[in-house]
């Protein structure tokens, strides 16, 4: 492949992982350790997620966000409930199904939402349409929020209590889907206590992987009693790695020194420079402010044409998530960029420079 | 933790990786690279699998051997399917219900047999119990063969042979759970080829990670038209790494210049020093003649106490994978001992040492 | 219980069976019968629909639509497949999730539509949005048409056959859930093969149930290639009844002279009284042409006081189904009434009297 | 077909309904009624076995036995759950996985024993192989027992204790399968509650459908609670039957004035008739002691021939449920034979005089 692969904005997890943490992988290798997750490094990493998240905390690492998502929402979902998210989410549109096979036949039922995001009011209209108790229809129990959307916008810790009250009333479990909590995180500039259970997230799927790590992703129940069977569900999914300190370490290192902020506040710089620089071309729409790493636009397709012959690599972005006045027309092109913590702001500059011709 | 684990003979899942596939992943990390496995890295395993095996095949790489074996027997599999197996095989007995999770409710049908292995008369007679085409009845669908076997045993080609055709004419699949795949190989001085698909294997788990890699298995079929539907199963399970170089390196380093067969034969060594070592002790007793890096043993009460002084680790294994003579008196103790590719012979000699005293 | 029944409009399911549908379980009761669907009734049954359908089918009778309805499209449709049905349809409302269950998993994508019914803009529409080929989605595998509709709308043979061929060229399967079939049928005057499989229906959900029997339905596949493995999913879903004779005999009695064609007239004949009794009355708004036994109605609330007060019994409806201009005011309300095959004239007339006030 | 059914010994569900029970559907089958369940005759069934029982129960009305024993089974069982039952026990041997798919994966771990019955050694052995909070395995969720089991012998009050009692302090659920719970009962002589609930039972299994009832079981809860969320599972499973009076009638007609254990004492009756006239006949082996209405026989093959030629219908049995030395011989069969409620002491007469010569 001669494609120059320096100007790739397809996804953060275009990237390796950052030296860091690839180097607590070296570390970890050497000598024996307990298998199946009962090793010192995954320990540590759960005991600094306690502090991260400032309580007590069931911590279980895996794999793939996927994964983190599926078992997490298993654990408060009957086969018969329903799972509440944005009709754009992650786990709606992109994990083919497996919400669905790991809750043995859970519902997903969208929202719909400006730029990706949950009002209350969808949220009360769509759990009006739910009757509780009448068994012909599935029962409403899990509200899923992805922090940051689908749209790479973010909801304030008020925002997040305001849908987890409603949620909670009704009976439901809150699940948030961090595939990008750092980044959210520090956009926001909030504790991440604040961010989850603080403002009503039960069970988070806390994603490392985009932001810095090779494949490690925690799912952290904040009431430990709600974890009581996921060892199980853990291990019969597959997802109970047998050198499980590959992941513990991982975890470790990310956390250690604060560097998963580092991390994230350098990805959502990269964004910014890449959304200043776009802003003021000529043609260029963006459709919401941008909040974390991913860059939304809405391109002519000249300028398209020329990031692309300059080897730059990005993905068209489904209009649907636009309002109908905001959609591209004839001339133009709807598309994300996500720079990641290892983009280089030569790189960003460049892309720009392409842009501009 | 101040306990020694140098003479940790618990199982070849607690090593490390071996320094050339950890550089691997050093090596792969750097740079961008297309994700959800459509890397080179992985491309270049698939390759050599295919070289390895000397025909073309599908392969799915995953990072546990629970995911390779519950996946690869969902593919072959209806949830109305019977999976038969020896009654002390890992998918039945150590891996939490995967098979049936993932194959939405197939049945694992025990067979039993001595040593671990499954006889064609055992099998014959578990088919005659199975009417075909009888709806109260689950109908046979799948073989699954452990190579080597829980006790550390090995089908010869012929003997993997018998029980496929047997199989075959039953109209089932015959899956094979290799994940000591490489240590069954070099045992029997054969090729790949020979003891898979010529001896009639439709569909293996081939195992990397006890050998030498930290997280890594293929799901390999030789007849890729099975395949069809999988990257849905891998991805719906959430066994889709979004970096998927991890698993795609690891996989290439492990083949490449056939470290792969290297490092078996390296655990292999280890373990036939044990067995020598112990054999000639007083009060051992070997139910089994050993041939991968396994060994298994009855020891006096008394040398086991003393191993144990010594720091080391290892497993009692279950009286019931012996014949009632075999089994151990009131001062015996059964037990299982594996080095790995990464044990030093001098560990070997150490715990020959503490059990002579 | 003082409450007078007489005026029960709530649904064809409140009534009990045709007497010639109970004279045949009576006379289906004597003697000794083959169990588990071998038996005599449910042979004939088989061959007489045969008949009716003009063509080779395979049959499966079981007790209720729901069972029908979810068996049959587990039977096109892969876990990790998407049914595509009107977002009212009663397989994504109104089963609990039966559809997804029996799938292993699959996900029911509701489309919008005026008054029930599918367009072949919208299932265009949809289709684009769902990539074939790509793993992180779910694939579409299923169409699923309800004739009648839930807003008791149909669909002709030829808007069938148009949103079958585009589901066929997209290698979807095309389900039919014939709740009411009769109803449908006779309404539109064509054949059963016409309304069926000549329109590109692939296997339905025949009803006999709420059209004069007491527990019966048949899952009919137009392709018995199709239906290979049904048997075993019926069992293993509880659906095989031991004494088969119960529904083969409803079935045979229901289809005979026509049995099943004369009282779904007569169920669509009441409606069609009173649809025309209360078009007349003032306030009365009707918001969609009545085509079968059901009755949408828009009604001043003080009407609805007299007609409960009346002894009148039916449900409240949503009023999403309806498009925002028609729907209720503050003073009005929307409320759907079925008359079945044993309402009696006398009870329409009453009812539009009280109604009339 | 011209073969004379009069000698049809092949299952107690081959007869139709008992008259009373099909006058109940009659009678029942006239006027409106609720629907799904919420019918009088639903309720008044149930109150009635709550006195049955003598104490409070949660009840839920299915048209089959392997609904009953999969849904009861489901909701006391995790996917990862380890069922314990009796190897030849009709929910591990005669659902088609049922239990597995009601589940969603369970594991169904058959336990050897004489006669059908399960030892609590055999319990107690199979428990301790099966560590507890050890993710790598299934957990004993719950014990079956099979009331009358598969080989026609009973469990005193006692023996179901003593089992309880171990399932009980292991954290298991205890499940009984009635299927012929009314024939268990009247042959041992004991109360509904001193045979279920007062011997440790916590959900049943009630068969009405073998005993004269044409479709009609009921799942019993001792403890309420347990049954918090079965009417999901019911209606997901498809088994929530639209006209429920079908089946509440029949439930209603079942046991009012005893009818239940009258027609159980004359299957049971004909049974003693079978095997005295069997017993006394030379070279006919009666391998257990017969308890109801089954009659397991070891008959010379010419005498079976004589049966057969006299137009008797019966089922060969698996000599696997006979220990070594008792199984048949090459002149030898070993055959299974079910009188019913409504078998005439004349054709019992006939079967002994056609064994007879």
């Amino acid at each position: 492949m001669t494609v120059d692969l320096h100007l790739d904005f397809t996804s953060d997890n275009s990237s390796g992982a950052h030296p860091a943490i690839l180097q607590a992988i070296v570390d970890a290798n050497s000598g024996h350790a307990a298998a199946y997750g009962a090793d010192e490094w995954t320990r540590r990493a759960e005991r600094t997620l306690a502090e991260v998240f400032e309580r007590e905390v069931a911590v279980f690492l895996v794999a793939t966000g996927t994964a983190a998502n599926a078992l997490a929402l298993s654990a408060v979902t009957d086969p018969w409930g329903a799972i509440l998210c944005h009709e754009f989410a992650h786990i709606a549109a992109d994990e083919c199904g497996a919400p669905e096979f790991f809750s043995a036949g859970a519902k997903l039922v969208g929202l719909p939402g400006e730029a990706g995001k949950i009002t209350p009011a969808a949220l009360n209209d769509a759990l009006a349409l739910m009757p509780r108790g009448v068994v012909k229809q599935v029962q409403p129990q899990a509200l899923s929020l992805s922090q940051a959307s689908e749209c790479g916008t973010l909801y304030t810790p008020a925002e997040i209590a305001a849908l987890a009250d409603i949620a909670h009333a009704a009976g439901m479990a809150v699940h948030m889907d961090g595939a990008r909590f750092a980044n959210a995180l520090v956009a926001l500039g909030v504790t991440p206590a604040e961010m989850s259970w603080k403002a009503g997230v039960d069970v988070l799927s806390f994603g490392a992987t985009k932001n810095g790590a090779l494949a490690c992703e925690a799912v952290i129940f904040f009431d430990p009693d709600r974890a009581k069977t996921f060892a199980y569900r853990r291990k019969r999914g597959g997802h109970t790695l047998s050198k499980g300190r590959l992941i513990g370490c991982q975890m470790e290192a990310y956390l250690a020194g604060g560097l998963w902020l580092d991390l994230a506040a350098r990805a959502n710089a990269r964004a910014a420079e890449l959304e200043a620089g776009l802003a003021v071309l000529p043609g260029v729409r963006l459709p919401w402010k941008r909040a974390i790493n991913e860059v939304f636009a809405i391109l002519p397709k000249a300028m398209h044409a020329r990031m692309t012959a300059a080897g730059a690599r990005y993905h068209p972005w489904t209009p649907r998530a636009l309002v109908p006045q905001q959609r591209p027309g004839p001339d133009e092109v709807f598309v994300r960029l996500i720079p990641s913590f290892s983009t280089d702001p030569a790189a960003v500059a460049a892309l720009i420079s392409a842009a501009r011709g």
